[in-house]
């Protein structure tokens, strides 16, 4: 573990490392079904959508499209989706609720009691791609206490750019080995170490279903390498 | 009391509503003048630089200097009043932690109480003209238990300019009759109110000290007006 004595602000990935989005979404998906008396397969169709995600944002990213929320990105990629599942007649409204399923995504089993010992200690915010509504309802979901709000909306860019990172640290008026970055994936935690960020890998090897190749382990030295979010404080001594 | 059957988010001004600054800065300089053998009145002194605070914001909805965040005109305004009032030789470093006594402000008696209270029906956030690491740095402080940090920076416009109302209700994918401004000041109220924002009173009738004249009462036809923070959960039905 290197010298992690000035770190004041534990930010977090979350789509993967924070909440179970394949599940929630699936469960969704498959209660839409029934009433819709269609059958799909509610993680296939998870998996599908989550497909377009990085696709999405890299037309941001590259400039082809201006910055945009994460929300109008899933709604977009939605549309894409239901063409490929048959899923029956939706209203606009039932797919803008669809479209939410973003913000009513359940943590992983270990996460509020990490959160709520971390809080103890540092600063602890979301440094995601989601938009602020969308953390924001999500924390109001299942209780994930936050202290603040940082990531994509509040930078004004998508990780994994820098400007991401960067721009997070700075609304905390923060140095960014003053901040680390928790996540389940490997790029994500490259570029946060690129730009001076302190590193935690947590292995959500289900994220992707029961056949995950990737990010099954850090690829890299990353500061600290952890089971779960329990395991993060006690590491972090919170 | 208005239709508040719609009302998502109660969103509070900062600076006298939640946080008693004349008596928090008073306590400081208080120390701090014991410390460098000064004679000053602390109170006076807080007020001294408060009452720089317009002016300063002033030049930025003006647009004659850039927008910056509030830690950095609240700097300047300490320079102005370190002219006024000898306090000796302080380094950059001293300044600089003087200046953050904003981020050190206590809450009025009846805040937390009402907070948590209000946190389990509605969406509660800052819509202060403070920045964002002012603000968590307080929440942190005495764990004011905030689901989002809203306002100026976030928006990128100083209150009352209506961007700052309306860039914040949007950041939570909200209409502003959906959301509520609780505040202690007549101003704000009105320009909240003007941007179609519910409006809640609460009377702090010695923010500026024993011999207050202003806000002490409601001027104008608010959604609601509450004694305190406890009584507002009360009328809000949290």
């Amino acid at each position: 573990m290197g010298n992690l004595d000035q770190l004041k602000a534990v930010t977090f990935d979350v789509f993967g490392t924070v909440v179970d989005w394949r599940s929630s979404i699936a469960r969704e998906i498959n209660l839409l079904a029934d009433e819709k008396e269609v059958s799909i397969d509610g993680a296939e169709f998870a998996s599908a959508w989550r497909s377009l995600y990085q696709p999405s944002m890299s037309k941001v990213r590259s400039g082809e499209i201006p910055f945009q929320p994460l929300d109008a990105l899933h709604r977009n990629n939605l549309d894409t989706v239901l063409e490929q599942y048959d899923i029956g007649q939706l209203s606009e409204s039932e797919k803008g609720h669809l479209n939410r399923v973003w913000h009513r995504l359940d943590p992983w089993p270990d996460v509020i009691e990490g959160l709520v010992r971390l809080k103890e200690r540092y600063i602890i915010g979301t440094l995601s791609n989601g938009n602020i509504s969308l953390i924001v309802n999500m924390a109001k979901h299942s209780g994930l206490p936050w202290d603040v709000v940082l990531g994509a909306e509040v930078a004004g860019h998508y990780k994994p750019c820098p400007e991401a990172y960067l721009g997070s640290a700075k609304k905390l008026d923060l140095a960014p080995h003053q901040c680390m970055l928790v996540a389940a994936h490997n790029t994500d935690l490259q570029a946060a170490s690129s730009c001076g960020f302190r590193t935690a890998f947590v292995a959500r090897p289900t994220e992707y279903g029961p056949d995950q190749t990737t990010d099954l382990c850090a690829d890299h030295e990353f500061d600290v390498v952890v089971s779960d979010f329990v395991d993060l404080a006690e590491q972090l001594q919170a």
